[in-house]
Parts: C-alpha cells; sequence; structure tokens
C-alpha cells in the first residue's frame, strides 16, 4: 500500500461542528435574550445539510458554495425556532459563519501534525475553498492545500468530487486515501478507487449518536482517533 | 483600503526559479558527466514556460497542468542541448519536478508568517494545486490555500484566474491584494479590479535583468522585499 496523500473529511471527522455551532451561537442568543437550546438549534440547523446539497448533486440546482447553503439553512432553522426577526441579514451572513469556528476533537491537531510530516494532506469536504481555509485558520489545521466540493464544483458522495481531488494532487485513485468519521463516505471513496480509513467519532451527533458507531465495511485502516491513525500508518507513508 | 486576503504570484516573486532549477539539473547532471552550464539550461527551459501557455490561452490546447508543460519543456531542452538520450522518461518525469524544489527568496519565510497573522494567504500562480502544495513543502511556504491555474483551469495573465481565486474566497476583488515581482501580472489584476503590490525582485533573472527591476505603474504598495511588504501593510490588514 503506497500512500501518496492522505484527503480528510472535516465537518465530523476533523471538527466537533454540534458543540461548535452551539457556542458561538449561545453568545449571539444570550446577547438577543433568546432562550433557544443551542444544541437543539445547531442539530437542527446540520439537519438541512443533506436536504440542501441533494438539489445539486441531483442537478435541479447548480453548484452554490456550501457558505451559501448554511445560510439558507440558518434562515430556515431561525423560522421555525421563530426568532428570526430578531436578526438582520447582516446578522444572519454573520451568524452563518459559525461553521468557520469549530474546535477540533482533541487529537487532530496533534495528529495531522504528524502524519503531515511524512505524506502531503488536505481536506476533501463539502466546505468550500473559503469556508475551509478559515476553520483551518481558527482551528489550526496544517493543511498543505483545500481539496473538496469547490474544485469539483459538485457535493460528496458524487464521485467527481473524489475524482477531482485526486487530479487535483496528480496521483493515482490507489495512492490516496480518504480519512472520514462516515461509512458512506468511504464506501464512495473506495468506488471512485481510493484507500480508506475510518476514525470513529461517537459523539459527532451527540451521546446517544446511533449511526456510524463502528466501521460497516472492511476499511483499510480502523483508527479510534488521529493519534491511533498516526500509529497504523506512519510506517507505511 | 481594506485587504482581506493576499494572493501571490509564486515563480519568481516567492521563489529563485533560477538558481533553483540550476540546483537539481546540478545533481542530475553530475551523475551523467554532463558537463552542460545549469544556469543556462534553466534558463532555456523557463523560455519555453510562457510560449506553452499561450496555447492554452488562445484556446488551441484545453487546459493541461503546468506539471505537464514543464515536462514537454523539459524534453524540448534535453533535445536543444543534444542530451535528450541520457534521460529515460521516468528520468526526465523526476527532473521536471525540479520546480517543485526552488528556494524561496531569504525574506519571504519571515514574510509571509508574519502576513498570515493578519490575513489570508494564498499562491495565485500558474503552477497546478499539485505543484504549489509540493513546493509549499519544500519552501516551508504558510499558505492557508491554494489558488490559481488550477481552479480556473486558464492561465494568468487571463482575467479568469484572478477572478476564480477571488470568486474561491468569496470576497470582492477590491478586498483582495495580488503581491507580484511582475507588472504584466499587476496589470491584469488591477483590470480585474484587484489591489496590487509590486516587490522587486532585480536578479530573478540573474545579474544582467534588464526587467520587471521598477514598478511600470501606481501600485497600491511598492515594497522592496516581504519584510518591507509586512511594514507597509500590517497596519492596514
Amino acid at each position: 500500500m503506497s500512500i501518496q496523500a492522505l484527503i480528510f473529511d472535516v465537518f465530523g471527522t476533523c471538527v466537533d461542528w454540534r458543540n461548535g455551532v452551539a457556542q458561538v451561537t449561545e453568545a449571539e442568543f444570550k446577547r438577543r435574550d433568546i432562550s433557544v437550546n443551542t444544541i437543539e438549534f445547531a442539530t437542527y440547523w446540520r439537519s438541512r445539510y443533506v436536504p440542501a446539497m441533494a438539489n445539486v448533486r441531483n442537478g435541479q440546482r447548480g453548484y452554490i458554495a456550501l457558505d451559501e447553503l448554511h445560510y439558507e439553512n440558518l434562515i430556515e432553522t431561525l423560522e421555525y425556532f421563530a426568532i428570526a426577526d430578531l436578526f438582520s441579514e447582516s446578522d444572519s451572513r454573520q451568524l452563518a459563519r459559525a461553521w468557520e469556528q469549530l474546535p477540533p476533537w482533541p487529537d487532530v491537531v496533534e495528529g495531522l501534525t504528524e502524519l503531515r510530516k511524512f505524506t502531503l494532506i488536505a481536506p476533501c469536504s463539502n466546505g468550500s475553498i473559503a469556508l475551509m481555509s478559515h476553520l483551518a485558520r481558527f482551528a489550526k489545521l496544517p493543511w498543505d492545500a483545500i481539496l473538496g466540493a469547490d474544485i469539483a464544483r459538485n457535493y460528496k458522495p458524487e464521485p467527481a468530487v473524489y475524482q477531482a481531488s485526486v487530479l487535483a494532487l496528480r496521483l493515482k485513485p490507489e495512492n490516496v486515501m480518504m480519512v472520514a468519521a462516515h461509512n458512506d463516505d468511504l464506501h464512495a471513496a473506495r468506488a471512485s478507487g481510493l484507500k480508506t480509513a475510518f476514525v470513529a467519532r461517537p459523539t459527532e451527533h451527540g451521546p446517544a449518536q446511533s449511526t456510524d458507531l463502528v466501521a460497516e465495511s472492511d476499511w483499510d485502516i480502523l483508527a479510534v482517533n488521529f493519534n491511533d491513525l498516526v500509529e497504523k500508518l506512519k510506517y507505511r507513508l
């Protein structure tokens, strides 16, 4: 197995979007005396994510950066909680950038820094180049490049996203490993010929999470966190 | 002037391609007892760069990554110096990657590291994402993202390259500054609405350089090197 680059899912795999979005929202809600539970708010907001991308993936809508979908989904979420009229458009645009301010899981910065000594690392996320670069600055993720949705102008798990990322690296798919906490992401990556590593994130969706608790296929690497990933990969890079 | 991102020309502006290519070539030539002058070799190789991109820019040829053009130009250069039969295809492919191993000018790493504290920084080069990310690893250039030719699928100074880079950052052109040692690059960036900074690199083409010694227009910033650029920008970022 000759791996020449590692590409990573980001939301859920590298960063804790649930607590991160709730934290940023908390500050905004306090200033406005809004008593909505911010974890419920983050969860509802996130629930609009897959359906919003579906319209791009099925071609009903041209490619539009995830930042815009996050903004549209935020408006729906504010309406759902009946607090939309407390936010101006500019306030909402600002709050939508909560997704640029997410904390990394505790093992991520150390793990990526170590992996980067051995190989090229890049996100292959549905986040745009702008979103991923701001998030990387916030969370100190030491990427070599930003790949993913923007360069493919489509969303995972469409094959185009993995393929455009591999193409941008000028590598063969079998020399690139996709790292994700989501089995469907890895299924799609494998279908395009990439190697796969599953890193469990059992509290991404909170303590009652019931999905993606375990590997659902024989992924090339199974790791409990990024430190474990380093141990399992470093003699092969 | 509100600058929210700085984008950089790389070959010549950030790194010394002439001495860098000569150095990598020197090692390969020694192993083969080739006595060609490597500065002349680098200069001839580089002279094929603009004509090779012209065919893409004028639409005669679809977009092809600069790595491939460098390879094709290397073959022509080896033929010009009558040493092509001393290199297998795999040797030539390896030597073509000399452009990933170029030393930064002495002020660059410190300057970029300082600028990055204040704002987002990214290359806007004709180099591909692969080439730019390998070069960044070699020269320790701390980019937040890789923009430029690959995301536009065209070459500078085509407007599409500056525009696609600004679009990827989700900024307005007037909030992005192009930094380059080449007046034509800045003319094209300004024509697309970007701010401009000229950093002189008077020995990019060697001691007898006669072009780009001075700013040929009223660029927003004139700097003698990246440390000077930091001083002139840091209170405005």
